[in-house]
């Protein structure tokens, strides 16, 4: 691989642009023919890595055939599958494609100003998990809704918990979302059929997992960084009076299966690796099966949620986080998942669950930052919120600050659209 | 379509077959160039559907093209995607050709016997969702966990309380499966990592989507039963060990994530119509996005669950219960997952949730069987059982009972291998 020092594209960005030639991400765009071709980007251009090995410029060699027919499909499912030593080559060789003196500067045709391409889900997702594992955001929520003095459930500090969530419903950023109807209880006394009043995002990252685990065989916490493949940012949108009302004994359902946003490019754990850092210490010893050294075990990736509304002169930063606040690392997430032989496949997502910090400003919900509707968000040019109004758009984004350059993940954005009027 | 009176198939097969010319279920069978074929069953013989399409033998015509094209598919999402009318003129064709005087009469190759193919996973199932739609079964589960006076939480009865569950180690009937090996914390001191003591069955139907809905559009009442294509029996295995640890704030997961077993055909709605009947009335009035006429909202099948084990002489029958049992109908689940926008794909799996009546020899789990462990199920031979041990061997079935045949729906068996040694 080059040396990162070296490195100069002959594509020309600035130092905030969240994809230099250190990022190289993954993703797929939508072609006007309704065909999708796996594609990258650097500055404000795409590049087709499809049509790059259709003009011969990449894997056309003996030893490449099988990353070049994953890279032809139309899913990246094929290539997450194919594992960490063909990952760092198929990265290696789109990065040199992308150098200056490459054979790619003649051939414009392959770069597409990113303006005018349009992606679309990366991945079939098979199945998607949603953890809980900022442990910030879980003593927030225990504080407003359970024991204020003993906010931490017992389970917590033992289990990285996690439920299953609805993969059908994921949706690429740009998709806009009606406001859910659904039952609400308001009053504990008898249920209504509405529209949301409460509904909220949560900032989120989620891990899309490489290589799988045969039904039966866990992974174990040394093997677990090599079936991850990259990361996204992620808004798990919340309807705060749906989910109170329906999640008692099973756990969040109709409150968050009408829609969950991702940022449309994957970022590689081998872009990521130079801003590992120092994780959040155990208080409390874990199993055997969970002990991962605390050293490089989180990842320091600022995360930014903004609000752009009518009513707010300009987007408005409401939280600034940050993914090495996790309490529980994707490693110890996905081991846990597959202890009891649960099955992984590529292109499963795992979501780190909202990430808030010990600041109010790092709280990731709306619910937490109005402190469950108690307080007001303020906003520029007077505006208010307790949580989100129709019309409103959640802007998330997130990168890792290098010297001179960021690896960074793009926005994922939605609108919240009025709700559909109830036919019935 | 035929008068089923005068149906009569030159494969001849017993009463009690659960195949009989009135099912025509659908599913996919292995063969041995590991391709998948489309499939039916009558009596101990499989149809390979596929094969008899390439033969000339059906959906020849012009204006069947779209089925033909579906049913020539690995799996039967496609076709489950073409809605009941598509379903309708498949089946009728179906059935024909399987009558006496039949052209395939001529083609003893395309049918095949049962004890020689090989059944895989019928559908690509997107999502999975299981409910808990039992009155008995939330009403014992609420008295042995909660409050033997107040049983049920007060969204049961306004809500058909569901959650996500996970479609990865969804298996075909025949798949055995290890016992889990999880977080347990038998003193409520620290968590252990070991093999759940505590493994259990569900006793319960699924229904397989047909044809799905965008996101954001939600689907009536009135047209819900559109939507489902036909039933399976299922097995929702569960630790009760490794759950009770996990569960709480968040739902089912590790407990249940590790397998659930179907039976590998899936018996259309068309062919269980004729067995509709009143179902449960509601003591407390539903909201009227839920509301449906009682009157045949239920579906009368008998269900079963035999134990085959090394200590008793042969598979004992240990639950007779009923899907006529449930409080709330498929139609009801599926409207109320849609209510909030989210979107339902062909081939997504809705499971009833453990299905027990009111006598303890329809309860459907052993947790309930074993009233939480505190009395032995009582077995041939003098065996006893509280929860499954290693090497028992779980067998669902379920029929519909008709005038001298049955509409049945095979078996969903499983057995319970020791657990996998922890390498940790
Ligand atoms: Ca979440
Ligand atoms: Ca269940
Ligand atoms: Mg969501
Ligand atoms: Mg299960
Ligand atoms: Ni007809």
């Amino acid at each position: 691989s080059p040396e990162p020092r070296t490195m100069k594209s002959f594509v020309a960005y600035s130092p905030e642009s969240h994809f230099p030639i250190e990022n190289i991400p993954w993703g797929v765009i939508a072609l006007a023919d309704g065909s999708q071709h796996i594609a990258t980007r650097i500055g404000d251009m795409v590049l087709d890595v499809h049509a790059a090995i259709l003009a011969g410029l990449l894997f056309s060699d003996a030893a490449s055939q099988t990353i070049r027919s994953a890279l032809l499909k139309p899913v990246l499912n094929d290539f997450m599958a194919l594992g960490k030593t063909a990952w760092h080559t198929a990265r290696a060789a789109v990065q040199a494609l992308l150098l200056t003196g490459s054979p790619l500067e003649k051939h414009p045709e392959l770069l597409l100003p990113a303006a005018q391409t349009r992606n679309v889900m990366p991945a079939t997702i098979g199945d998607y998990t949603d953890f809980y594992a900022s442990e910030e955001h879980a003593t927030n929520v225990g504080k407003m809704f359970r024991d204020p003095t003993n906010p931490l459930l017992p389970n917590w500090k033992h289990i990285p918990i996690g439920y299953h969530g609805r993969s059908s419903s994921i949706v690429i950023s740009g998709t806009d979302l009606h406001r859910p109807n659904g039952q609400l209880n308001p009053e504990e006394k008898l249920p209504i059929l509405a529209p949301s009043k409460l509904v909220d995002f949560e900032l989120e990252v989620a891990a899309f997992v490489g290589p799988g685990n045969p039904l039966g065989s866990p992974i174990s916490i040394k093997d677990a960084r090599d079936h991850i493949f990259g990361l996204v940012v992620m808004n798990d949108w919340s309807a705060r009076d749906i989910q109170r009302w329906e999640y008692v004994p099973l756990g969040p359902f109709g409150g968050k299966n009408w829609g969950t946003t991702i940022s449309p490019w994957i970022v590689t754990m081998e872009a990521l690796e130079p801003f590992r850092t120092h994780g959040k210490p155990h208080d409390v010893p874990v199993l055997p099966y969970l002990e991962e050294s605390k050293d490089r075990s989180a990842i320091d990736i600022q995360l930014f949620v903004h609000l752009q509304a009518a009513d707010i002169p300009e987007p408005a930063q409401i939280v600034h986080s940050n993914l090495k606040y996790l309490y529980w690392s994707f490693e110890q997430q996905l081991t846990h998942h597959a202890i009891v032989g649960c099955n992984m496949r590529p292109g499963d997502l795992l979501g780190s669950g909202t990430i808030s910090g010990a600041e109010i400003s790092s709280f990731g919900s709306m619910l937490e930052l109005s402190w469950k509707g108690s307080r007001e968000i303020q906003l520029p040019g007077g505006a208010t919120r307790k949580f989100l109004k129709d019309n409103d758009t959640v802007i998330m984004s997130g990168y890792c600050q290098g010297a001179g350059f960021r690896v960074g993940f793009g926005e994922a954005i939605g609108k919240i659209l009025p709700a559909v009027p109830i036919a019935n």
